[in-house]
């Protein structure tokens, strides 16, 4: 099982590196969004893309069903492409490989990922992407990073989203943050809501300086 | 691929069908709770303990990591195991059979397993449980049962949980029932809330009726 295992994601690591080689030489800045399931990926990336749209970005949906979230950020201009993943719980690197030549790019882009919802699985998937960033509700508990450290370990930076709902949560972010940083020292924080808009030019800047 | 996955989910089932068969000898209700992280589960089960620990309830809990939420358990007076799964995205049969030889159980048992917290992975293994219930918090979106179909089509009730939350939120409380029946026309629905005890005794009322 563990050979298995272990031949699978080394078929998948060998396609993840051609696809960062093709997006180093088409200079694409990919990050892959990751979170639970509601934690508010979507509705973010909407307002992200809302401010950026002028600027060469597209959207990698995954799903297990639906097309709802490709469809959600198209309506602000982006292109948007939807995977449905079926039984799977992961996208795997195949995947963004087949979904960037359809989305046949021309170079420069911002491509986003948004990968299924899910904390533990997409963690062992590398997608050829710059960053990993995960995601965090504060209705979620500030145990989480914790309680799934492969994700955190993973990951570059941590966006704590849904802010606006902290009067009416027990939700310590500090200690949400110390917990994030006992399974990764480095990973960097930003605190936002998509509904008010705080924290999003920091997160925008954060975007953009990567792009540099 | 496809034959692999067949082999373990086939092993799995078998252990799963001796674990009914032990279940129903001895009298004992088994009921698997799923649900994507942070929807409440925890603190639901800790409540629901704190109504009905001088009734021969066990907990078996399954994390990635830590073993805090088994420690949340036991401050209530109710046993509790906690099985750490590693890079593992959901518990499987053998592990609960493990977990149960280790509570040596006597017979009449209502038994509660708080899954991993994934939508995915864990739809799709038999634990030997009556019953898989669904926890999704009005957080996270009325769009989930549609998402992550397997997961509500393989699960006897949803419990909508934080409805304390709804008058902070955007969150169409029938539009998600609506959504749960489309991929699963029989599923039971109750709201709760464990913060305020709302909808709390509906569910303790639909645990002991099926312990009859």
């Amino acid at each position: 099982m563990v050979q298995i295992e272990q031949d699978i994601l080394g078929k998948n690591d060998a396609i993840a590196q051609e696809n960062r080689l093709k997006f180093a030489m088409n200079k694409q800045l990919v990050v892959n969004l990751v979170s639970s399931p509601g934690s508010g990926k979507t509705t973010l990336l909407t307002e992200t893309c809302r401010r950026l749209a002028a600027d060469k970005v597209v959207v990698i949906e995954g799903d297990q069903e639906t097309a709802n979230d490709a469809d959600r950020i198209r309506e602000t201009g982006v292109r948007a492409i939807q995977v449905n993943t079926g039984k799977g719980c992961h996208l795997d690197a195949a995947m963004i490989a087949s979904a960037c030549e359809r989305l046949e790019l021309d170079g420069g882009d911002l491509i986003f990922i948004e990968n299924v919802g899910n904390l533990v699985c997409p963690a062992g998937f590398d997608l050829g992407e710059r960053h990993k960033i995960a995601i965090l509700s504060v209705t979620e508990g500030e145990d989480k990073p914790l309680k799934y450290p492969d994700m955190f370990a993973a990951s570059s930076l941590m966006l704590v989203n849904k802010v606006d709902l902290l009067p009416h949560l027990k939700f310590d972010v500090q200690l949400c943050i110390d917990n994030a940083r006992k399974v990764n020292p480095d990973i960097e924080v930003i605190c936002v809501s998509a509904t008010t808009g705080e924290g999003v030019p920091e997160w925008i800047d954060w975007l953009q300086s990567q792009r540099k």
